[in-house]
């Protein structure tokens, strides 16, 4: 990457969490939420780490999100648990859910925690992988921040990309993580054709009158294409439904987009299942039927174009590996805004 | 529809069952899947119908399928069930997984109920509607019974349509049932397209070489495309993971084509959630909340070319409307191959 230099996990990490506590977030919090911001880095999400800390901040400052928290089970039986964020930061609430699931899943095999006035959260995949270490897989589904996407056919924007999450271990092979909008493309994506003068491929959105656009400066007068076209449409007003309504949480018209109003409460809503391999059979014997998937995949002869056949994460996973050695790359106008806010705040600059 | 009658539902059943029973099928078994395959003609899956009896008889004549089977739960937590199908007609093990996730889901607020050793069940949302009645939101999940989908970028079939269901209850509006196929077309619209000789649209299906494939006739020259490219991939992927190698169940290279293949067992997998409502909160207070999704969305402005929008599920709603009182049509071929069936077994024809 040109124009960027590299950082280290870590220096990320204690440079988020020095801009957090400067603006009146306890420790602990910072901390937390720093190390999962540094962590979605490192796995090559680059739209939801450090690059989301100036509007983090800028929500904090405007009173859009509440710094003493109190994350709670607002109610529970054994296979399920609906939390109320209390308008934390989501990251912590999302680490709750999934500690939440993880706990639950243990006793009853499977668990679906839901939350409610929580926040984003970061890359979707980051709470799909924390039940890996627990011989789980898990499940991870977010209402997204922002409505781009109108129903099949419409031209009100009513839905969001609204992700969804997958982690499943194999026994030698690395786990399979799907991370995914329901769009042909995530709203990220064009922001940074825009960045980089590049125009869009026909397919990732439409105009108004139905038409291709191409030009991601007109990306106001059109709107996103899901994925399959209505299908993409009926995922994700299942997941709105499913992370959103369900757990009384804002979904269609309630969402509010949070890169334009940094003060009002957004309601994000979320799920996480856990599904606890032992309760269906012998640990190792599942993980090894995934090895068997992944080697049959990795060994599929490829179509003229294609250099190899990738797992779902497996992209991500080289990137982590190489970042990991040399550091993670930081464009450098990024760097700067970054510099900028901490000057702002009164800490080191990165 | 021309060259084609109208038949009312219960005359498809009662014609199901009884060619059900004369190829040796206890009448009580019969009755069950004969509804429920009637069921499907009525809401307009027309592809997982009375169409697939003629396969269905062939796999109990061959030996595929077990007339005698004892379906019950192998292991189970408070939030899940793992079924063994005991190779029983896909339909029976599913209305058991339904009614045990359903029974579960009201102790534990939420249930999943896996099964292997099923077989094709028809139609995904005929089981996802099942928990509607009892105030739940119902998921289904299944491997499909054919590879006809590479990874993506490779050439080797070894994932299939792994279809997602899904039905939301509202309160004065339908509920949404959404029931999609992870690719951009169903392997059933090709064999259509054939039939009536006509082309395919660019995007269903490629051929070894990456090129747009449109003569059906060729079908067996390519594959079907999976929606938004990789990301389709990745859902067929873990839909297959879930349904399949979680429960023990064939995914990947072990699924057994069950259009060629008639003796061969083909432990089929396939997964339901049952979603308790009452667990989460106000049942009404949600069923308000899609009421208000689906209001907004019918209200949306649509694009050229589009006269409304539709909700998942709505013009199979309207198909069932229409049936209910005007007969399901079945085509002139159709009814003759049926009709066929019934001579061959010494049943009164339909």
């Amino acid at each position: 990457m040109s124009g960027s230099d590299r950082y280290h996990k870590d220096q990320l990490s204690a440079f988020i969490a020095s801009v957090f506590v400067a603006s009146g977030m306890p420790q602990e919090h910072a901390e937390t939420i720093a190390d999962l911001m540094a962590e979605a880095d490192l796995n090559g999400s680059e739209g939801h780490g450090i690059f989301r800390l100036p509007g983090y901040v800028r929500r904090i400052r405007e009173g859009g999100l509440n710094l003493t928290p109190n994350i709670q089970v607002e109610t529970e039986k054994s296979g399920m648990a609906l939390v109320n964020g209390d308008n934390a930061q989501g990251h912590l609430v999302m680490k709750f859910c999934a500690e939440k699931a993880i706990e639950k899943a243990k006793e009853s095999g499977v668990a679906w925690v839901g939350s409610h006035h929580s926040n984003h959260a970061g890359p979707a995949s980051l709470y799909a992988k924390m039940p890996l270490e627990y011989d789980m897989i898990g499940l991870y589904v977010a209402v997204g921040n922002a409505n781009h996407l109108p129903p099949w056919g419409g031209t009100n924007m009513l839905l969001s990309t609204n992700p969804i999450a997958a982690a499943v271990p194999g026994l030698e092979e690395a786990a399979i993580v799907l991370d995914m909008a329901t769009t042909v493309a995530a709203y990220g994506k064009v922001k940074t054709a825009a960045q980089r003068g590049e125009k869009m491929p026909e397919g990732w959105m439409i105009d108004k009158q139905g038409k291709p656009l191409t030009d991601p400066n007109r990306a106001e007068d059109g709107f996103l294409l899901p994925i399959g076209g209505p299908k993409g449409y009926g995922l994700s007003l299942l997941f709105g439904l499913l992370a959103g309504a369900l757990n009384g949480a804002a979904c269609g018209e309630d969402v509010v987009d949070f890169n334009a109003d940094f003060k009002t409460v957004t309601n994000t809503g979320q799920f996480i299942v856990a599904i606890d391999l032992a309760a269906f059979g012998d640990v190792n014997g599942f993980k090894q039927r995934v090895d068997s998937v992944i080697r049959a995949i990795k060994a599929s002869p490829t179509l003229p174009g294609f250099g190899e056949v990738l797992l779902p994460g497996e992209s991500s996973r080289k990137k982590r590996d190489d970042y990991n050695v040399n550091g993670i790359p930081l464009a450098a106008a990024l760097v700067a805004a970054l510099n900028s806010l901490a000057a702002e705040v009164g800490v080191n600059p990165l």
